[in-house]
């Protein structure tokens, strides 16, 4: 293989394939990029077995050829090259990186270890913007469970209808379902890993572009640009979120949500311990905001509209300001039954995200 | 003790005198910050025994008074308080911060158990502009030594004349002098924690203001604005600095600065190991930079300007990368005498900056 391009190109791929690359592995051929020159191209590819990543860029494709670098090595060595013409090259066991007035050897590594990615029938086709999936998943993914006990609560339900896509993410404790209104052609139910969900928000671009996704049983493709993200998908059946969304309230405050997001960080301050909450005290027109612990007390004092009784209610903190974190708009409003049962926060004007969040009991 | 401050003014006051609270300590209470209030001040000290910070903001005094509240709680509070005025009132065992609609009660620590800051005789004074120490720091703070073998080289040595000022940190493998030409009524000789000149150098403003200084036999003060830097000096005699410079060199060569660092940079890739080099090759106008390991080669190409015969050296790439990285100017000169003689880098047109570093045995 002999290939010339350019550095700022190499370096953007290598920054998109690394994202697939395990950083702990028991299979050291996954520590590897492919690197396949063909037709004016360089693809690079990556994967950990579950997540693989594809790229390519334009290059100058002298003689047609594969090789395997070490990740880490290649994109420290490209990352550090002046931004100049970079000339890839293998001779013998040696790949020879050339640019200005710099040369480096590396050892590759096995181009025939190399594992191939699953192929994934194109049939089950859905479109939309990228920055439309970008967001979803920005407003879901802090909600998906960290435990491997229930393995189908790690990855993120992605439900397509013929009038809209949903998003929906929880963990026990807590849902977070984004809602988007996109005409389409299928049906579809998968759960997608977490984990591939957190690294493909990371490549789509937020102002512009547009995504294919393609869904077979078990593995979902998303291609943008010149890159396709492939993922394998969780077993097993989701739980009917819907269900678990109360259909009435009791008490309804509706607040600045910037003030709101303050005020609970605040208070979390001191409710840092396993097991601390924050507990919310609702009284007319002023909602109450307390925590304890060793080092001291807090009390935040907001001003709410409400509608309904007076409340006592305690949560974990986190759960309200990572979701008060990812809400757009200026005002939210919290719907409430008692101090026992969820509540409802979302975006005051905005039917398309919807966060569920269980109390704790007040100690 | 009760007072009313603004946000900003505090925030920033805590921010300066967190800097010499120690983060790991035997003795709890230097984990805390004295505030003292008096006369339209609030002044906050904190020490860690060797080093003592000690600044003021103006305040509404409506109680003097004084009290001492852990760094950590009273740091991470203000931060996340909004930008208005925040009042600051002992109640029982409790202090209480106000801030719009919060309050926060924290336990204060002992008062009594809070150490003094040494007095420091005003007798022996210095005046130079904070940018000029900022930058003597700067260029030689690298180069002190983390071995407490020799404690003396654990800080940096200010001399005094009555026409330059010069710091000099030395670590046994390499040197750094900076020299500027102040005036001054003085001749001093002072060795001060590397510590103590790392937390100053973030102190000090990098554009404007003046710097008083004095020194007594064992301790050094740094005043500027409305702040004040104490410290303990080290004991004993540094090393005669000036006898380590080589008087003469048989080879010179002259290159760019950035381009010789980024050569040395992409170099050290492959000398990550400890004992591992990087050689320098110098013949005619070329510098050839090699480095190997198991990974694989880097052969870096520079232009050079020569005076000399040709030679080959070996360098910890370390010792070259931190040096050049601090060293202001486009161009550089390194002096050299033998393969196993020390070398000396400077800027070209400036004699303010030598750094001096011993080359290591081929392997």
């Amino acid at each position: 293989m002999r290939i010339i391009t350019n550095k700022n190109k190499l370096i953007n791929s290598i920054n998109i394939v690394q994202k697939a690359v395990p950083s702990k592995t028991t299979l050291p051929i996954l520590e590897g990029i492919l690197f396949k020159a063909e037709s004016g191209k360089l693809v690079l590819t990556s994967t950990d077995l579950e997540l693989g990543i594809e790229t390519s860029i334009e290059a100058d494709v002298i003689e047609a050829g594969s090789l395997v670098m070490a990740s880490n090595t290649i994109g420290d060595i490209v990352r550090k090259l002046p931004d100049s013409e970079i000339e890839i090259v293998t001779k013998e066991n040696f790949i020879v990186i050339k640019c200005e007035g710099s040369e480096f050897e590396i050892l590759g590594l096995s181009i025939e270890e190399f594992p191939e990615l699953p192929s994934i029938d194109r049939d089950n086709e859905l479109t939309m913007p990228e920055p439309i999936l970008k967001e979803m998943i920005r407003q879901t993914i802090f909600a998906v469970s960290n435990d491997e006990i229930r393995p189908i609560l790690t990855g993120a339900l992605l439900e397509v209808t013929e009038e809209k896509i949903t998003m929906v993410a929880l963990d026990g404790y807590r849902m977070a379902v984004k809602t988007s209104n996109i005409l389409n052609n299928n049906r579809i139910k998968a759960v997608i890993p977490g984990k591939t969900l957190s690294e493909l928000g990371k490549i789509l671009n937020d102002t512009e572009g547009t995504v294919n996704i393609f869904i077979s049983k078990n593995q979902i493709l998303f291609h943008t640009g010149s890159t396709t993200i492939t993922s394998r998908l969780l077993e097993g059946e989701f739980i009917d979120y819907k269900q678990l969304i109360p259909k009435e309230y009791k008490i309804k405050i509706k607040t600045k949500r910037e003030d709101f997001f303050n005020a609970c960080d605040r208070a979390a301050l001191f409710a840092r311990e396993s097991n601390s909450n924050i507990r919310f005290e609702i009284l007319d027109e002023i909602m109450n905001i307390r925590s304890n612990s060793e080092k001291g007390n807090v009390h935040e004092e907001l001003k709410v509209m409400k509608e309904g009784e007076d409340l006592e209610i305690a949560f974990n903190p986190r759960f309200f300001i990572e979701a008060l974190k990812v809400m757009d708009g200026k005002e939210i409003e919290v719907e409430f039954t008692t101090g026992v049962s969820p509540s409802i926060i979302r975006p005051v004007g905005d039917t398309d995200f919807l966060y569920l969040v269980l109390p704790v009991r007040r100690r």
